[in-house]
Formats: C-alpha cells, structure tokens, sequence
C-alpha cells in the first residue's frame, strides 16, 4: 500500500519529507519513481496530466492538494469508484477573506487610481462611499464564501450571497440558484467564490454583466475558468466593469500578449489570494490517509454528483 | 449673539445654508462678512489665519471643523478663557479604520509590488504573513486610535497601542509614555494617530525609526507635522522603511517637486483616510451651539493643558 504524489511544484521534494514524518512507515512516491503502481491506493495531486491515473488499478482516493477539485474531476479517465477529496484548511480560508476585503475596500476608497496619480503626480481628493452604501454579491457560499460574507458584514457592507439552496447566514440575504438576474441588480462589488463545474465554467459572462449597474467591480479568485474574458472586454468598455481585481486565470503564468496586463481597469495578483503552505495541508492529508488505512470515512470528501 | 465660519473650503456657503437650517434664528456669518464683531461669541473654523480671531471680543467657543485642534491651539493670540471644541464623529473614526486596516492588508499582501509588477508584465507570487504573525503598533489611543486598534484585533493582527498612560483594551498590549523604545520593537507596521500637540510634532524621526526592525511598514493618517521627512528618507535608505503609507503632509496639496512623488516606497493619497462631510458635522456643531446658549457644558470640549 503506498501514496503516489502528483504535482507541478518544483519542491515537492519537500512536501514529500514532511509527509513522510507523519507516515514513517508508509511508502510515498513522486510519479516518476512509482516501481509498482498496483500498490498504489492513495494519490495527492495537483493538477496532474489527465490520464495518469490509468496506470493506478487499485487506486481508491484522489486527495486534492487544494481547496479545487475540477482539475480532477474534468479528467474522464477516473478509476470508477474512486474517492476524492479537497482541503479545507482555517488559514487559507482567513486569507481568503483578507484578500477579498482588502480589494473590497482598495476599490471604494479609489486605491488603484491613487496610485495611478502618484505616478502623474496629479493630487485629487475624491469622494467615497462608506461599505454600509455598498451593496456587495457573493456568488458561492461554501466554506470560502460564507466566511468572505461574514466578514464584509463585519465590515459593515451590506451583503447578499448567490447559491444552489438559499442558506442562513447572519446579515446575509440569500438568494437561490433560480434567483441569479435579481441578485445582481443592484450590485456595486461581485465577488467569485464558486466551484469550479461545468455549471459554472463561463458564469461570469455577458448575461451576467447585462444584469450589473454601471461602474461595478469584480473581484474573480475562484478559477480563470469561471470568467469570459471577451465578455468581460466589452463590459469594461461598456461601463459596466470599473475595476476587475483578478487573481486567477485560464492560463497561468499569464501570457505576456495577454490584453489584461495592459488594460487599467484590471487589477492582476498572480493567483496569491490564498497560498497553500505545505505544512499546513500535510497534516489533513496524513489523516486522511490513516482514516482511510482503517477503514473510516474521509475527511472532505466531494461529492461527485455536485462536483464540490 | 452670532457665529462666524472661517474655512479654507470653497463651498463654505452650503455649509453656512445647513447650519442655518438647523439655528433658524441665529445670525451665521463668514469672516468678512461680519458687521459688529462684538455680537460674535461662537467661532466654526479649520485652519484659520493665525490672529483672525483678535478681533472678536466676545468670542467663547472655537469649533473645529474636524477631529484636530492644533490649527487653533497653535495659534498664540487666541482670547483667553475660550472653550475648544473637536468633532467626534462615528462615520468618521469607521472610515479611519477601514482605511488603515486596508493599508495593512496592501502592505502584508504586497499591493504596491503587484501593481508595480503589472506595470512590468511581470508576475511573482510571492509569500505572505498572515495578521496573526504581524505586530501592528498603534502611536495614540484616543477614539480614533482605540477604534483602529479593535478593528485590527477583530482581524487577527497582533496590535499594541502606545499612550501618555495604560489603557485598558481588549487584546491590545498597551504601553506608556515612558515605555516608547519597548513598544516599537519588533513592530512590522507603525500606525501614527496621535493628536498634534507641541510633544507629538516631529515624533516620527530618526529616534524611532531606529528601535524599529527591518523592512517595516509606517502609516501616517495624524498630520503632516508629526513626521520628519528627512529622517524618513534616511530611515526608507537604511532598509528601516519598506513601506510608508503617507495621507498627510506639511503642504497639502504636496508640492510638485517633492521627493515623496517619485520614490518607490512611498505610496501617497491625497489626505482621504476620512473625510469630513458638512451633512455629518452640522448637527453636532449646531448640537454644541445650544447647549452653549442654554449654559450647557459642551461636547467634545477639548483639554487646553493636554492640547486634545
């Protein structure tokens, strides 16, 4: 019985060790030095090759590295049956919900266009609008979306958030999947909080945006695949986009030709919203695989008809 | 009886409508349009002309516009025995706080490096450490310092508050006057909102930045005369000064040629970390007004010996 790990990280070397402290006596190996893959049980992985599964006949569950598991669950040459899990993790949660708050207010306190007038040496003092004038939509209230919710409501904005079932949470006015064009009216701030399914592949799109007031802000740190990048062009050109703070993209590094790095209504982070530490997510990962060696139910595991 | 108004502001006369919507029957006055400066017994002013206020005999309060009095107590021909008033305004310290605890989370997050990054088509992720391992030392624990302090604590940060005596604050460390050099060790971000007073001018100077680590951040939302600049220069040089987050300054607008402008480590804003609407302040100006007429004590009078 042992783990195979599957990973772009140049340092996985390094995870693999921590790993190991917590697993002593079970064998753990990178994809490459697997001598007998019907061993294998247990795979971690992020974003892996699709079909390098295939080899792993006895493979049982997919752990994925990250809070995402689309980059799993999108390859069609799963093992039947296998089970697959994501990482919950209290800290990427909370830097999460930073994140987003930090941008929330860069974007009602003008930061961007500060900045900008320092570099023109131009000084001018512009009004703003206090978060409890500022109508924010959180599309997704899963574990990262509910607690964003939370903390703008602590931060006095007023808050409405989008999923498939209405949800209960303080301050927040919930809206269901059927509800979608009546939740973004109005909307100053949309946030992207959403698993990535081929429900939600594209959402941030034109009917979308057709349903925004004029001058709203995105914020997308969810998946670059959640967004319509032409969509979101003629948005910004239309008015209805005034600042999109985008930290996720279909590609990544973003390609040099992109027109994002470019436009100065976009706002580029390179994907450090939340940045998962090794240490932090080895410890949920040795624990699942020691529920799974004794036969209990694992931690986080998705559910594979909502894909989350 | 009357009230003159001295301000700086252009649009002095919708302020001077609002007030006199409130006190119907008071006589309301700008500065030249006073006819018998003996019937004035009640001054609204923001950084009068040194000596304006000589001529009004009978003058009892001097109302400020704002949060600071410096602009008033600095002035050396102020009629004896008169009363100083700031404004205390809820709206206002929230403002503050949002704005400060946003500057925290550009500068653990690395906000000015990705927009300068963007600039270069350049993309680095780079680490962060999250609120939970930053010290964040507030100078002044007044109604805007204590609120800051419980906002950051309220997002994890490790907040200390530096103050003439201990205050009493939930999850704050808080030190006195006589225990500066403590206080500012191992301080990862330095939040000056002290009072302006003949003490705090210049309190920002070579003294300080030197009790403080490498690669901090400095937050200067007080006055422009609380810092020295030079000694800033030298500290930003020195690796001292990573960040310095500057909404005040000596000059306001700052003047074209200063170095702040260009240098990468400096990131200015136009003096906005809460602004000051006139809807906000009348009622409470004219609120004082009465209890003044009716022989009230006042509101938010400030103490001549400690300045604030």
């Amino acid at each position: 019985m042992s783990i195979v790990l599957i990973h772009q990280r140049s340092d996985l070397n390094r995870f693999k060790k921590l790993l190991q402290k917590q697993l002593p006596s079970t064998s753990i190996f990178l994809y490459d030095e697997v001598e007998n893959p019907d061993e294998v049980e247990f795979a971690i992985t992020w974003k892996h090759k699709h079909g390098a599964f295939s080899k792993f006949k006895n493979l049982k569950v997919i752990a994925s590295f990250g809070a995402g598991v689309y980059h799993i669950i999108s390859d069609s040459n799963l093992p039947k049956d296998v089970k697959i899990t994501k990482i919950v993790n209290d800290q990427l949660t909370k830097d999460m919900c930073d994140f987003v708050l930090m941008n929330c207010l860069n974007f009602i306190r003008n930061t961007p266009f500060h900045f900008k007038n320092q570099e023109l040496m131009k000084w001018e003092a512009t009004a703003y609008q206090p978060p409890k004038e500022v109508n924010v939509g959180v599309l997704g209230l899963g574990t990262l979306g509910k607690e964003v919710a939370e903390t703008l409501v602590s931060r006095n904005f007023k808050v409405r958030g989008w999923s498939n079932s209405k949800k209960e949470i303080d301050g927040v006015e919930s809206y269901s999947k059927t509800e979608l064009n009546s939740f973004l009216q109005q909307t100053n701030i949309l946030i992207c909080l959403l698993p990535l399914t081929e429900e939600t592949k594209n959402i941030l799109n034109k009917d979308v945006f057709d349903q925004l007031p004029k001058n709203t802000c995105l914020i997308n740190v969810a998946r670059g695949q959640h967004l319509d990048e032409k969509d979101l062009q003629k948005a910004i050109e239309d008015g209805i986009i005034k600042t999109a703070f985008i930290d996720v993209f279909n590609e990544e590094p973003l390609p040099k030709e992109h027109w994002f790095w470019k436009n100065e209504a976009v706002q580029i982070t390179p994907h450090i919203a939340s940045l998962t530490k090794p240490e932090e997510v080895v410890t949920q990962l040795a624990e699942n695989y020691k529920r799974f060696k004794s036969g209990k139910s694992l931690k986080y595991e998705i559910n594979k008809i909502k894909s989350y």
